[in-house]
Parts: structure tokens; sequence; C-alpha cells
């Protein structure tokens, strides 16, 4: 990604071109050990190679492109901001990484040390200046879900042009009227920076663009019930990353490519991995860019990640919006209806979730599940003693871990999952 | 308060005698050193050295009286529990209190390790049956404020009747109609728990005797502005305190008795502490009973504290309730607006907080003010950095603390309190 026109386009941007190199250097070696020391990948994956090569050259060059002709750059950091209602204004919709520990000394000045490593992820970006991302965005919509963002973006919002939805605790009828208001209110802000009147044509054209994307990841996640496995954890986990910032009509061809290819391999019963490799479904907190290390763990642990119910996962891509809609007012509720059956751990009760997680272990045969919070995420961590209890009283093993981005517990990680594994080889 | 009768009631109420034996003896010991070693107190402060010492006894007893009279107990965590509508229901409202460290271990099966002090407090003395409140209560009311009791909330449903309220994350108008929404939920449920219907009448005399409470409060915290100062902070604290489990009029009389001596003494020119000596203000995460560790550590190092900005303090007496509507609807409304007037940490933004606590301390003449926010509570550790902010612009000087219920850290913070106490002092 060395090239002089990306040099000066992230100079434009006000990078801190000496640690922003330092960056892509670690990222390019670990993305090295971590994807391209697999053997057997599908051919498709040059795709996503080539869009993570990329991510911060050709696709910041391409949100240059948009700006230039007017389009508005959104940013987001949870699966509650609706792609569907920027698509229809014309914007871009782009999720904000916060995968890897950068300007953590920085971000520890604005937000307590107790704070998820996630969240002192995206601030430490912004106050080091390393994310082209954050920077390049018109407008970043942050949500209300966790303590820690709730309060985390009154002090991001001094840094970077912020707007707030408001999710609520619960799936009352009350709260969805709450949810529904504040996405009449995203839909106004929106339009107001865009200077675009949402219309029924644009916002059907939205809803099919992200049905679109999420019936791709369906089909992939679906096509991982094969056993051997067609597809890596990790490849898999890739492309749900990807999902957040690459253009959706270029990647939904892509992934239908992938899926087809995926096909083919499962026909000729071939695999990443021999049959017969246990299998884990990976569940909880959304992993983000570049934060590949428990998975790298557990596939360099002889197991094999059929599945990830978390939101950069299936979180994100079960439910589709109903597309039969054909007034404004039709297709928000429709919409808002979506939106509310995310089972995210800020709702109480939640326990919808505990449905999902042990049907989605029995469809894609896992052995195991590897329940997976960041330090200091309380809705998570609650939620990880009712999924052991879920999966116990369905015969699945759970381990439960704890973790954060830095690589100090790899070790100890590494030792657990092990004997995770043989476990559940039985 | 060793007597058979109250071994027989705890009996019945099946606490753990022996473990419960040792508590009351702890606390016995605790209260006397950092309570009766206090030199020239209130008189009045007699009434609540009996309420506190009669608080697992005499307070029980009636409690069960009031059941035995058909009468259902309510048990509250936060002062977003309307109180008004438990008395109109003919219930008692009692607040459990949680701010000793207890059945620890037990606890931190059901909620993670890194959770705020006071949730694992009413968790593990659930769990170590150790608390008579807990076992008298015919409902327990949460409520979504923030992420810790939220999920630790569904578990502990699975130990106590529970009913969960909703508070909202913002002071929208869509969250106004939530929370009003859930106040007639809480109405509903009420209603049917005591088979009594609320009439207006009942209403207003809840608001006309939860209002009386609170001026008696207001009354008390505005004489604390005389120097020197009239009454101890550890001893207003107790009173904010017994607030919240002893019986409404008993006590708004014998608050409005001691605010007659204070008075008396203010005109006599005689304190607590003499004239000059350093006054901080308290503020931050609310103080249960028997946390009166930093209070302790403040006031034995030279200070007097003036003021408490919490909910065991002022946040939950500033503000009254309209007593003018005579309608059920118009009271609702009333409550609803004070309520909504609260400036909890839970809400995004909560810039109103900021200027509460600065006005407070000038009005209480406070020469600093110390932040107190219980280890891994996110809400006001995020806050503790915007109350600096905001004192720091107004020249007061702040200490910013992150504790929880152990004596570990004892000396340490006495140092951190004392350097602080000789800084004001200046
Ligand atoms: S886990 Fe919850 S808060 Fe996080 S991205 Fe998903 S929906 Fe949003
Ligand atoms: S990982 Fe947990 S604490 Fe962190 S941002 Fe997500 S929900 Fe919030
Ligand atoms: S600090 Fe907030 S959550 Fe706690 S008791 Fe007060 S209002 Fe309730
Ligand atoms: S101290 Fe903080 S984390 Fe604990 S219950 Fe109160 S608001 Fe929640």
């Amino acid at each position: 990604m060395s090239n002089p026109a990306y040099t000066a386009m992230w100079e434009k941007l006000n990078l801190d071109i000496p640690a922003h190199d330092g960056l892509l250097e670690v990222l390019g070696k670990f993305y090295g050990d971590i994807y391209m020391s697999q053997q057997g990948r599908l051919q498709g994956m040059e795709y996503l190679d080539f869009v993570l090569s990329e991510v911060h050259g050709l696709r910041i060059q391409e949100l240059q492109q948009a700006k230039e002709q007017g389009k508005k750059i959104i940013g987001t950091f949870c699966v509650f901001v609706p792609e569907e209602i920027t698509l229809a204004a014309g914007a871009v919709h782009v999720g904000l990484c916060s995968g890897a520990d950068a300007g953590t000394e920085e971000a520890e000045k604005l937000v307590p040390r107790n704070t998820c490593a996630l969240i002192k992820s995206f601030i430490g970006f912004k106050l080091a200046r390393l994310c082209p991302f954050t920077e390049s965005c018109d407008l970043v919509v942050g949500e209300t879900t966790c303590d820690g963002k709730k309060k985390a973006y009154e002090a991001f919002a001094e840094h970077v042009p912020m707007h707030v939805m408001e999710v609520p605790n619960t799936k009352s009828d009350a709260a969805r009227d709450l949810f529904k208001t504040e996405v009449l209110r995203y839909m106004q802000a929106l339009q107001q920076l865009t200077g675009t009147a949402i219309t029924p044509q644009a916002l059907a054209s939205g809803i099919r663009a992200v049905n679109a994307k999420r019936r791709a990841l369906q089909r992939l996640s679906a096509l991982r019930s094969a056993d051997p496995a067609p597809i890596s954890g990790r490849d898999a986990l890739l492309i749900n990353q990807v999902s957040f910032y690459d253009d959706p009509e270029r990647f939904t061809h892509s992934i239908n490519a992938l899926c087809d290819q995926m096909e083919e391999r499962i026909a000729r019963k071939e695999g990443i991995a021999p049959a017969g490799t246990p299998r884990l479904l990976l569940s909880g907190c959304p992993m983000a860019v570049p934060n590949w290390k428990l998975p790298y763990i557990m596939e360099s642990s002889g197991a094999v990640i059929v599945g990830e119910e978390s939101c950069i996962g299936t979180r994100n891509t079960r439910d589709l919006v109903d597309e039969s809609q054909e007034t404004l007012d039709g297709m928000i509720d429709a919409l808002v209806d979506r939106y509310m059956k995310i089972d995210c751990a800020c709702f109480t009760p939640n326990t919808e979730r505990l449905h999902n997680v042990t049907a989605m272990a029995q469809e894609l045969k896992a052995d195991g599940i590897v329940h997976y919070a960041l330090k200091f995420c309380q809705p998570y961590a609650h939620e990880a003693f009712k999924i052991e209890k879920a999966a116990r009283e369905k015969d699945i093993p759970v381990l439960s871990v704890e973790t954060d981005y830095s690589m100090e517990d790899a070790e100890q990680l590494k030792t657990r999952v092990e004997a995770f594994v043989e476990m559940v080889r039985g």
C-alpha cells in the first residue's frame, strides 16, 4: 500500500503518517501470519485479501471520490444504525473497525481504564490520528446500547461530528415506539446533511440492497453446515468484517461468487480441514478488524470455526426487512420490526439469543461453543452465564473467554482452548 | 439487637442465623467506630442511632406487622421507582441497602467479577440469606439504569419476585413517553399485587408524603451552608440512608425536629467542626448502608463534608412533584416530569448534573469536591472526567476516587484524601 498518491491522501486527512505507516506494517504482517498461512483456501478469498490490503488505500480513495461527487460518508459502530436509510439518502455507510490497540494511553484521558477495548480503540484511533475512515466521515452515528459506548460518545462528540440514536433497553411496545422515533430522527438528520429527501423508491432500493447483502451472508452461513467445513472461520469472519466497509453491491456479488465455489467444493466433499475436525461456534461480542486473535488461536488448536454468533456475523444477517411495503411509513415500520429483532445483550430480557445460539450450534453441527466477551463488557459477560446454562441443557459444551486486544494472554488462551478442543473431540 | 423474638423472626425469614449474627456484630462495631466516636453530635441523632441499631430488629418487626395487616412490601434499588405510587397503593416502600461485601463468592457465580460492589452486594446478601428486608419483600422493583443492574436483575429474578421498569437513556419526548408508560405499568403491577385501585386521593396523599420527606431533607441540606458546619457528613449521609427504609412520616417529623436543633446551633455559631475547617462536597455514586468508608476517611483527614451529591443525597431530594394536579393523569404527568429531572449518569447527555454539582459546591461553600465512583461503574466513571472539567472551569478542585467496599485500599485512600485536604486548605 505504500503508494505516493495514498500518502498524499492520508496527509490531507491529517493522519499521523509515521504512526500510520507503522500500523500498516504491523497489520500487514499480522494478516500474513493469520491469513496467508492457510492451506487450501477458496480462490474467491483473493478478493477479500485484496480488499483488506487496500482498506486504507483504494477504499479510502473511493470514499474521497464519493465525497467529491457530493456524497456524505456515515460512520457507525453498531448494527442498530439502519444502513438502508443511509443508502436511501445516497450516502455511504461504513462500520468503523475498532479492533486494535492504538492510542490507548490517550484514550484513557477521555474514558475510564475499565472500558472495553473496542471503545478505547475508536477513541484511541481518533486521538492518535490513525484511521482514514473516521477522518473521512461527515457524520458518526452512535447509539445508546451499552453504558460504555453511551457515555464514551459524549467525549467522542468533542472530536467528531456525532448523532446518537437511542436504542431502548427492552422490546416492549413503548420501546418499539421510541426506536421508531429514533429511526425517523436519523432519517431527518440524514436528509438535512445530504440535502436529499428520501423517497419511497430510494428507501425500497436501500432495503433491497441491504437484504441482498444479508442474503449472500446467510447463504454463506448455511453452507458452513457441511462437513468437512468448506471455509475457515477466520475467512468467514473476514468476510463479515469486510461487509461493513466495502461497497454493498460489489460485496454481495463477490460473496455470491464465493458461495458458488463453496458449493462446488462441498459437492467434491472437500474442505479447509479434514472431515471430523472438531467444529466450534464462536459466540458473543463483535470482532472488529483486525481482532483475529481468538479465531486464530481456535483454528490453530485443531478446531474449525463453523459460525460467528455476533454482530460481525449472524446477529447482523439473520433477519431481513419485509420488501412488500410500498409507502414510506410502511417501509419504516418494516425496518423497525426487523431491527427490533436483533438479539443484542443490551436488551433485558434477551432470551431469544439463548434460543438462537443453541439452534445455530445444532444447525451448524458444532461440537462446542466458545463464548467471547471483551473484558469490561458487562452485557455479554452477564449473558455468558446464561449461554452456558442454555447450552448445558442441550448438552453442548461451552468455553467462556474474556479477553481484550493485547497479546499478553495469548499463551494462556491457547492452553485453555486446546484443552477445550480435546474435550469436545471426546 | 440480640433479642429472642428477633431471632425467631429471622428464622422465619429463613436467614442464615449464625452468619447474620456475625454480620450484626461487625456492623455494630463498625458503626461504633465511625459514628459513636464523634464529638458534639446533635441530640436528634439519637433517633438515627436507634433506627440504625434496630434496622434488622424493630423495623423488620414493623414490616411483618404490616404484612399481617395485608400490606405489601416493595423493595427497590434506585430512586427512579416512584415511592408516591407505592404509598398510594397502601404498600411499604423500602430501599435495599447493598452497601457491604457479603456472599461475594456466591454472587460471582451469577454475575461477572467485573461488576460493581453494589450489585454484587444485593446478589450476595440474597444468596447468603443475610438481608431481612429482601426476605420480607413481596415484590422487588428493578430498573434498566445501568448495564450492570439491567443484566443482574435477570439473574436476581430467579431468586426473588421481580418487576423491572425501563428507564430510558435520554430525556427526549419519546423517552419521556416511554417512562410514563413504565410508571403506569408499575401502577398496574402494584394494583394487581395489592388488590387496591389507586385513587386520585391516595396518589395525592402519596405525593404529599414524599414531598414532605424531600422538603425536610432539602431543609437539612440548606442548613449545611453554615460555617461552622452544623452536622457531620457522616451523620447527614446516615439520615439520607435511613430515609430509604424508615416510615416516611416518622422520618419527616424527626428530621424536621433535628433541623430545629441545627438552626439553634447555627444561631449560636456552633458546629461539629471549628469554623474554617476545609469543606468538601461528596459527589457520585450512591452510598448505601453501611458504606461509610470514604466519608469516614474524609472526616478523619481534617475535613468536613457539607453535601452529598448522589441518590442517597440531593439527587433524590432536589425536585418535588407538583401538588396542584387533581386528576390521576395530571398527577402521573407531574410525577413523570419530576422523575425525568433526575440527573443520573445513566442519561446521555447529562449536562444538567455538571451544573447541579458546581452550583451545589458554591451554595454550600465547599472548598473542593471528592468524586466517588464504585469500581466498574461505567456511568459515573465517565462522568468523573466531566465533573473534573466543569469544576476546573469554576476553580473548584476535584479529587476523583474509584473504590469498592473492601478495606484494602483504606490506607492508600487516606493518603490521597489527606493530600487533597491540605491542598484545598491552601
Ligand atoms: S453487540 Fe449490540 S451494541 Fe454491539 S454492535 Fe451488536 S447490536 Fe450493537
Ligand atoms: S464490547 Fe460490550 S462494552 Fe464494548 S462496546 Fe460492545 S457492548 Fe459495549
Ligand atoms: S445513580 Fe442512577 S441508577 Fe443509581 S440510584 Fe441513582 S438514579 Fe438510580
Ligand atoms: S454504582 Fe454504577 S454500576 Fe453500580 S449499580 Fe450504580 S450505576 Fe450501576
